[in-house]
């Protein structure tokens, strides 16, 4: 995740972990919903987990209207972070020690979307993201709610990515030392979804909730 | 994540998600290395993922010392966050739709650990976490590499967390309303350790490996 360089061979090998294509961006973002936004307020740094969505080349997020993350966020520079931990590489010294991993950061400024209707249609883009049809299986959202839900966005203009995959890279004379090295998987496990006790009798689970997926 | 409080009932319900209690925090802390960490650079927020541990009532983390991350970071405040995202909740209405998560925010001043003997002190608590015992099966470190190494802590002192659990909660009207509603757990599964080929023979696998869990 931060392996430190220690030389110049290191630091390229460290470097190479930057992406910038926007495919790997897009896919980082798409498999992982779950983002940090970090934002100042009054001088101060705050990083707020929140649920992020991607609309071709823009990212949005939402939350209550009441919250001070997303009225500070609000015209403010704003960084979105998305990361998966995807393993630990257990390298032949402590100091090759290291996580594989997937990370997008994208900095902009956040943008309020006010009109209801536009808002209405991102919500739902939201919702095809997690469960694809099911907007209108649900109960019809209110002006209300939509009245208190804040939507924000952002283009995906500065962005990177950063990946790193595979087994430790250990200095040449390290690999002649007599210890184990490997790499041990994290993986996201969607599990068997759980239907809530209090469900109507008869009401049956539409298979579109079997295609969320994490990861 | 961020369900909009609607009414008071709501906003109630939202800040029971709030908890502040010491063994919530260290829980969540220890359940996940990944953390965000977030600070100020020429007054813009950035978020970048690393490692965290906890030692008592202190997070640590570290990197390269020439990370403008953690150059940022030192003897500045930075704020420190760690999230699992648990689950999907499915509610009957998109406005209550929702995530299981797990969640901890630390305020604080990053301060830097200079001194070698303590550097490598913590790091061996480090590996202790991932991999015990691990520490001294490994090629030694060197002088150069923790010098090449940034250490940063702080206490866990203005620290809350934010746990979400169990099925949807919708309000009162909505349960009559025939669509399904339920649960999709997530969850972090470490699998089965795969050895670098290029492991000399004969090197066996310490058993310490398996102890490593996520989430």
């Amino acid at each position: 995740m931060s392996a430190p360089p220690s030389d110049r061979t290191r630091v390229r090998r460290y470097n190479q972990n930057a992406r910038y294509d926007r495919e790997t961006v897009h896919a980082i973002l798409d498999a992982m919903p779950m983002c940090h936004i970090g934002y100042v307020f009054d001088g101060m740094p705050y990083v707020t987990p929140t649920l992020q969505w991607r609309e071709g080349e823009r990212v949005y997020w939402h939350g209550s209207s009441a919250s001070r993350m997303l009225r500070s966020a609000e015209d403010a520079d704003v960084c979105l972070t998305v990361a998966l931990l995807d393993g630990l590489v257990c390298a032949r010294s402590a100091y090759n020690f290291n996580v594989n991993y997937r990370s997008v950061m994208i900095l902009g400024k956040a943008e309020k979307i006010s009109d209801p209707a536009l808002k209405e249609a991102h919500l739902k883009t939201m919702m095809e993201r997690f469960v694809p049809g099911h907007w209108d299986r649900l109960r019809p959202v209110t002006e209300q709610e939509l009245k208190a839900t804040s939507l924000l966005s952002m283009p995906i203009t500065e962005a990177s990515a950063k990946v790193r995959t595979g087994q430790p890279e250990d200095p040449p004379e390290d690999y002649a030392f007599p210890v184990w090295a490997g790499l041990v998987p994290i993986r996201q496990d969607v599990q068997a979804p759980i239907p809530d006790p209090r469900n109507l009798a008869g009401v049956v689970m539409p298979e579109d909730v079997l295609k969320f997926r994490v990861g």
